[in-house]
């Protein structure tokens, strides 16, 4: 009855610029899809908006279409375009991008990120352009997925609408933008930095859930710290924003670096102590059906369907985790526990 | 103009299992029925849900059934019974059991506590269940009421539909369900619990208070705690939980024990000074408007409606415990005080 | 086209009591309008509801009529009315008091402020009461505009569909009523305070942006603190409450003292420091677009329209706080800086 499917993976979306000012304009698209290990990103995710300068937009986008098809890369790669609610011309080079990315790379990515959105018509306007590209170039109805920023007034007041929409549509997850979110808002730095918006993660959290869509956070700026003397990596200061969107339930969070990306992707895995105790509590609970006594009680709790269910999702995600990254469950469990998790019967009904 | 009637209360909503595996399977359900003094709960929740386990719950029902009429419980008696938006056959056994509930104690219960709703659709579908029992029983329409736990996503995003739902139908309470809910989201436990969910928290006061339904607070369940070696009942956490709650505007909180509904029952009373303070208040506004000097200033500060309406609400609702609960008031008043409670003179038009 | 016009001001909303008990029964109000420099608030708000007496308010009005055109005020006027979405009387007292208002000093109010609304239909009911007067007397629609306190937990709970009312009508403005609104809900004090409503605040800041009205926080009530012996104003309690709502991106500050005034029109003007580094940054950028180089960049950011958008509303709003308070612009910052950003070209596109 209830799905036993593996969930879809975002723990990390990390952007790279599609061109900087370089010798080689696509150094880190090419690092970004070479990555490895904990540092390889579950969504990989060419920037042509901010990351990239206006200049260099039309060298992105020749890098994009030339970098993605020539590499292996094992998780999804998703595109971000120009877009705003309020800008026309915006929209039309977001048009632009979209239509090139699918007819001459749409069988290499999996959708594409629309920033700067409005209310929910901005969004199905949005949905519209993707979906013309789409036809236009012979793909299935669907083919191409769609993810939104959220990061204005009117997004954030349309935030239950745009979530619904997603519900029968290509609109797969709703992605946090706080720097723009915040300049929108006029709020202001008063020297210790931009709120946390707290009751928006929720939201985030919550109406991405209700519609079976995906919810990443957005970027940590502060990527570097310094202390007497020593500038020096934020471990700190990124870790505690990952545990706090990982605490609200959101799916994912925003990498800007192979650092960042190491620390998302291992906050947002099960722990091998939380692998061991699922993987023992729907053994014994396996076990007991087999034998038959009735009511299965484990760690001194009658274990109903909700209860398993939550133990049945710590071994999924980590099945969904191996499928495309089997280097990182290989490097961060005992073997024979990943064994015993990638065997277990998870159905609750024998 | 203003109501002058006593607000309906629900300061503690004390779930007991129906039936648990000893020799005694009603025990607690009994002595919850039996409870005096504050530790008498103002809801009483017998629980035919995750507090009963699978191969009980048919006992468990059959518990409630004989129990319930045996009793003579001063509050009310609210049911909560089997149900889930995501699956048909948890809405069938809660559909049979809200039918047997109506049809044998109907007259004893006050309404059904309705776990696991889904969107608005769903909540109108659980509200049917229980219209149709009440018919095939001969009861009036709106005799039984209809209580929901926000425990999922989609509850908490139709939270305001909901809510404007029950400002013309029978459901007269939402419920907080954290530990679902937070399952639900996805949220992390990386030890030091759950969130507190304060956005949820504000709207449930909010939409409760926006449709004149009760808003009650979830349960905590760390009912016990350790400090060098002894393990004692952790009524520091738990009356932080409340406060809270009580600050938030939420009406009444769950207890899962009899020491946790005499904390819940104590903060949502209001206390002796707060009571001798707005007496006296009205007793002094009462005397001027006999006198006719006009306007009247208490405190330094001019009575106008609103403002009358604050103090009454504490008289208001020390006469609604005295009705059900005299021995708490009794116990927690001066005897003096209490009497110039119940005779005061409430309206503020002469 | 991005516009460029100045943003419209209400860094401060202060409330003046339109009568008092003493011999002047204006003083309030009087000191209000002939208030300068930094005490002269951008919107000053003439109070016939809570802040005057029951029977005081005939004389209070008298005075609002009588004192307002003598004076000559550089901000915005903007009376306080009697409203409840609960009680008609106080609907019509309202009416009675936006009808001689608009009929006697229409040409010297901006609108009016209406208290304790409930859901939008009570928000439209407002705006009609108002569209009535300003057709009887003859002025054009949408000539005295409407702004509303959000007090009330059915406003709260429409505040997404009262804020899009206000994308095409008089309504302005979005006050928080944090007083009645715990009362409304039934917060308890605990004896450390109101809840501060977080969720509440976000919201109000994130409708007013979305729909482009302005947002204003709540009166803060503990005007003097004492400690050891001596009672002092408390600018230290003020000054937090100010800075907070700056950070979310509210627009302006409740202000209920000439000495509030002066610390939230100082929070809320850009410092001398934001005001230079904004201007030099425009500065640069014009010099760069006139040597054509192309892609600007400045500080190592590439400077695209959003980005250029954040550096001018810096500009903008000094420009528009300029206009009606060239004291405190004079006041605040250095003589050749506020003339660089009263100079400065302030187009994107050349």
């Amino acid at each position: 009855m209830t799905p036993t499917t593996e969930p879809r993976i975002c723990r990390t979306f990390q952007t790279a610029p599609a061109a900087v000012p370089r010798e080689e304009s696509a150094k880190y698209l090419v690092s970004g899809l070479a990555s490895e290990g904990f540092e390889a990103p579950d969504w990989l995710v060419p920037d042509l908006e901010d990351g990239t300068a206006p200049d260099a937009k039309a060298e992105g986008l020749e890098n994009v279409l030339a970098e993605v098809p020539r590499a292996d890369f094992a998780g999804e790669i998703w595109p971000r375009v120009e877009w705003s609610y309020a800008d026309r011309p915006y929209r039309e080079k977001g048009r632009h991008q979209i239509d090139r990315l699918v007819g001459e790379i749409g069988d290499e990515i999996d959708g594409v990120v629309v920033p700067k959105v409005g209310r929910l018509e901005d969004v199905e306007r949005a949905a519209a352009v993707v979906a013309e590209a789409e036809a236009s170039h012979g793909y299935d109805e669907g083919a191409i997925e769609l993810a939104v920023i959220v990061e204005t007034g009117r997004a954030r007041s349309d935030l239950r609408e745009i979530a619904r929409f997603g519900e029968n549509s290509r609109l797969a997850a709703l992605v946090f933008g706080p720097v723009d979110y915040t300049a929108e808002l006029g709020g202001r730095d008063l020297g210790d930095g931009r709120p946390r918006w707290d009751g928006l993660l929720e939201a985030l959290s919550n109406e991405a859930s209700a519609a079976d869509l995906l919810a990443i956070g957005g970027p940590f700026d502060d990527l570097f710290t310094e202390r007497a003397g020593l500038t020096y990596y934020n471990a700190e200061g990124y870790a505690d924003q990952i545990e706090h969107e990982a605490r609200l339930g959101l799916d994912g969070s925003w990498s800007l670096h192979p650092k960042q990306t190491i620390q998302a992707n291992t906050i947002h895995t099960p722990t091998p102590a939380e692998l061991e105790r699922d993987v023992d509590r729907i053994e014994r609970f396996n076990e007991a059906k087999r034998e038959g006594t009735g009511a299965v009680t484990i760690d001194g709790q009658m274990v109903d369907e909700a209860t398993f269910k939550v133990f049945r999702n710590t071994i999924l995600t980590v099945r969904a985790i191996h499928r495309t990254r089997s280097e990182q469950t290989a490097d961060y469990y005992d073997e024979a526990l990943l064994d015993r998790a990638l065997e277990l019967e998870l159905r609750y009904d024998e």
